[in-house]
């Protein structure tokens, strides 16, 4: 049973559980003050081509939205994000938790855009409505898409005339780095947003989010608040051992380009059938809606996520390849998905 | 340079990080519910005796206190603390920032008694002031000290007969347990305590802590709490794999006990040459009372925390000493420590 | 200048104010716990049919929406509300800033199906996501419209079916009990929800809201929160004896009444005029749609509101009448929109 | 039975009574921004010779505290109080429920010095504990006790040099501000506080406090927070309208003298009798120890309240007094605790 669920099944790169193993004997300072964590800030820097950001390495996602939107909002604020986004769906209203609400536009492709924003902003006038404060992009988005340079100069422009600070969740920054459509850099990104994280789980790391700030504002006692939400690793070097490899020799990049590899593929595949897509994706993640008979079929073999019913025999799902996805495994799912798709697929989707 | 700054310097025990590698190429179910956490799951509940416990793998100790004192309480409730209680002290707040009050009484020794508990709920009786609904403890305590098995007898009867939920940080429970004057057992503590947690980051593993909980009425829906709170570790088989190895063929006894005896050779070491000490620890936490100049003196070859000044010329400070703390270096802080000792100390301190 | 903006901009009824003047030199027990409010208790439950119900007396809307749905659900919970009620719009995040989600479908009419709230609940599926745990309901809700009886009755035993609590914001209770197409009765609402209140503020008090809590669950320290949220007022008296007046004589019924007896004046008035709605209204809120030369013209000599822009020359407004407003002004505001609405109309809208 | 209990007994005084009657059938703009409000702020700028500070005017003392302390706070940070302070020990958690730890130290007359606060800072050094950023006092304190000007004006400057804000918390101000040993002016406290408040409530209104900002960078969407804490009254020219009153023809400063005067012949008597006292007050609260059979004896007559026990045979009880107590009361008091002293008293306490 070969697992398409997500690009967090397996444990490290070789390079990475290897370091860790080097330096596990060795006493370093605890809390993320060590000479591994200051180096792999010191690449990360070369590599946004900065030296005036602060930069925090937290072991997860949720957390690190959390800890960065709750630092950067006073208690009556609030942050946009798109219906999709993740801090809005799937982190169990972490956000909300901390005293802020999060303010929703649906999208028709996961990405946020001024005008978008700008209908949020018309309904917030006064003091009995939260203010807006903050925006939440993600790259790629929770539906695989992504930003183009073009696109992010204009959301940077529209966020500093309005005030808000521009925040890029990069939980999935490598997949979007590395796919054929980007014309982005991460040094664009440092330039282009106040705070965004290079996402180290889902892009071979053990865990480990990589929190770039850059906007003075969102920078004083960064640390007091990684503390309070129970956020500071006490072996923090495993942090800065993990982020040294992943920016040492391009790593972050090559299993990036590796994941969205197997994707194509896998889009390929799915393309070739016939079939279409919920969204448009470059990347790691594909969204194919299939017949839900051929979903019964390959379920025998394989795991894959429901993403959302699109008709009574439809249903879009989620396919997700990694770092450590095997070409193997990729083939031989196309070899058995064409087979099955002839064996069960009589009806194509109508939308 | 060698450091007794804490117990969380080294990475992990050998066999730890062993288990990991072997396990980092293949596909597990995300977010803990993979099957390495539901087999540590099981040593665990055979350690303790009992089946009927609800078990989570959490990554840190302060998320772990958060999520369960927050878990457990409504919002006008409070949580009972000794003054020098890591929750009180630090961690920046956490439970604050959940919305509770901790409530704290001082102590002579880190240890809270029905006595002392009692005095906090005389003066809390009516709705213009919190409502104290659980006790914290730390077994070993912040300053090394350990409960009894009487003491915690009578702490949990106390604890039932007020209707308060009693809580125990066992950040530091495997060298409470393993100490020379211990006589409680692990199924000693589940059965007198509605939650606990065994503490894997300061006792061998990269990190982790295992929350067991009893209290039929602290369960519910708690892995919805774990995820709001930042703390749902993606790979979360990395924390099964961990405890799995602490569980098996003693390996957390052992580890806790390697590090009690290491401090007892830095105990032996102090009171020989005459020193008091600010508490009277048997485990792996030291905290002797030196005059001022010894101090600097020892700094030049050994990193130690202060804890407190006692006089103008002397302080408390903080030797700590871990599973991976080497024979050879105690024994050489030892040899250093009485040369020095002799060099600098002419006038011992007064109380 | 005749102001139709809200139903709060005039004090009291002079019978309530001569009340409180009868009070005022006389000692009362602090917080509430006075005659005169357990008096008005006594009332209510008699109103509702009920004794077995807690009721406290709170001074405005918003803390007694904040404080209710804060203590019904613990951490994770999430309450459930039409995208234009209350909670979502108006009250700054007031729910967020307790820590929770409010989970919002968009309506038609501002109203709440069973329908519409199973789309909410299959989306959250587990503990990725928030736990829905509370329904909020308006009566009148914010557009004016209104639950009939068969309707309360679906609702009440779809929540229960869902385990989910039913809670009834009453701001404008009044409005909905006393208007022509009510069907429902106080006793019915406080058989059909978990927790209800009856809106003062908003019906001629100077401020109040009674809340009914019915479900045990929800009862216990209901005080304590009360007094953490800064809701507990001193001389909570003031509050005792205006419920007391309100539920005397029918006082409350009667300034209802009125209310909406000059809404339907301007009803008539816009519908004689062929003018649609925004909403359908049987109570103290018309939210006619107006073309904008109108609106500018009327504004001369009235104050309303901006609901919402309908196109490029039209907008829906609102209008408000009160236990207050005098039926001279009401007639003179239908002379004057009739002249006015010869002159600038021209353009009907087209939707 | 006349009652001691409190200094909110009573309504409001009948030329505030007046007023608001004479309002109550007019129109007013809501939610604060009517013209007696603004009336209001004028009188109360004059009254502390400052138009440069912001002033909102909220319904309850727990409500500002809470409203204030969490709009100058960021979330990992603390404001320090006397052990006794309100927020500390009356407010059931409000504060914390906001997110943020009150810090206390120890005082032997309920007053805060630059050497307690001190204590406190040298306590938080680093982000393991919370950041200590607010400076929290009550003028008159709890116990009845008040600051001089030398003391604010020490207070003030060490705050200003450690980059504390300093918040005095004015619920009883007018008996601080009447009393015999006052040397401070309102315009005194505007100068050397970030912000205060005037205590409306304690001192003969139906409810309300003044809030005076002079700090800046405490001024900025204030009005978000008041509304977020549902602390926004609808009907926000009753506030207006009490403070108009309160700050015309010297009400403010009347009534609280008369409260102050009532004390001193309580003081008197309790003098006179040989009793000693709890706290050194001057102003209208007084905690005498008193012999527990002669607290029976007058509770056969008189309501007031325990303080707290000082030894088996003598607690310390508070007599509070009002703009509304009666001379001929307290004149009637004072001849029945001599009978009633003679009576029972044989044993004087011995501290």
């Amino acid at each position: 049973m070969y697992c398409f669920n997500n690009d967090y099944s397996e444990g490290a790169h070789p390079r990475i559980m290897e370091a860790i193993i080097q330096a596990s004997l060795t006493q370093h300072t605890g809390y993320s003050l060590d000479s591994h964590t200051e180096h792999a800030k010191e690449l990360i820097r070369k590599e946004i081509k900065r030296d005036d950001v602060d930069i925090h390495l937290i072991v997860g996602g949720t957390q690190t939205n959390m800890i960065t939107i709750s630092a950067a909002l006073r208690p009556h604020q609030a942050v946009i994000a798109p219906e999709t986004g993740h801090i809005n769906v799937h982190e169990t209203g972490s956000i909300e938790s901390t005293g802020h609400k999060v303010l929703t536009q649906p999208t028709p492709d996961g990405k946020l855009t001024p005008k978008l924003i700008q209908k949020t902003l018309d309904w917030h006038t006064d003091e009995h409505m939260v203010q807006p404060k903050m925006v939440y992009l993600s790259n790629t988005t929770e539906i695989g898409t992504q930003y183009t340079l073009a696109e992010l100069e204009n959301l940077s422009a529209f966020c500093k005339q309005k005030g808000l600070y521009l925040f890029l969740d990069g939980a999935r920054l490598g997949a979007a780095l590395t796919s054929s459509i980007n014309d982005l850099t991460m040094a664009d990104i440092a330039r282009l947003t106040d705070v965004f994280y290079i996402g180290g789980t889902k892009n071979g790391a053990l865990f480990g989010e990589a929190l770039v700030i850059a906007n003075p504002e969102l920078k004083p006692d960064f640390r007091f608040l990684i503390k309070q939400k129970g956020a500071m690793l006490a072996k923090g070097f495993l942090l800065g051992i993990q982020f040294e490899e992943l920016f040492q020799n391009d790593l972050f990049y090559q299993m990036a380009s590796h994941a969205n590899e197997m994707a194509m593929i896998l889009k390929k595949t799915f393309t070739e059938c016939g079939f279409p897509f919920f969204s448009e994706s470059a990347t790691n993640q594909q969204f194919p809606i299939l017949p839900n008979n051929l979903i019964a079929a390959l379920r025998e073999s394989y795991q894959f996520q429901d993403q959302q019913a699109v008709d009574a025999a439809h249903t879009a799902v989620r396919f997700v390849t990694s770092w450590a996805t095997k070409e193997e495994a990729v083939k031989q799912f196309a070899a058995d998905f064409k087979t099955l798709a002839k064996k069960t697929c009589t009806i194509l989707p109508t939308s």
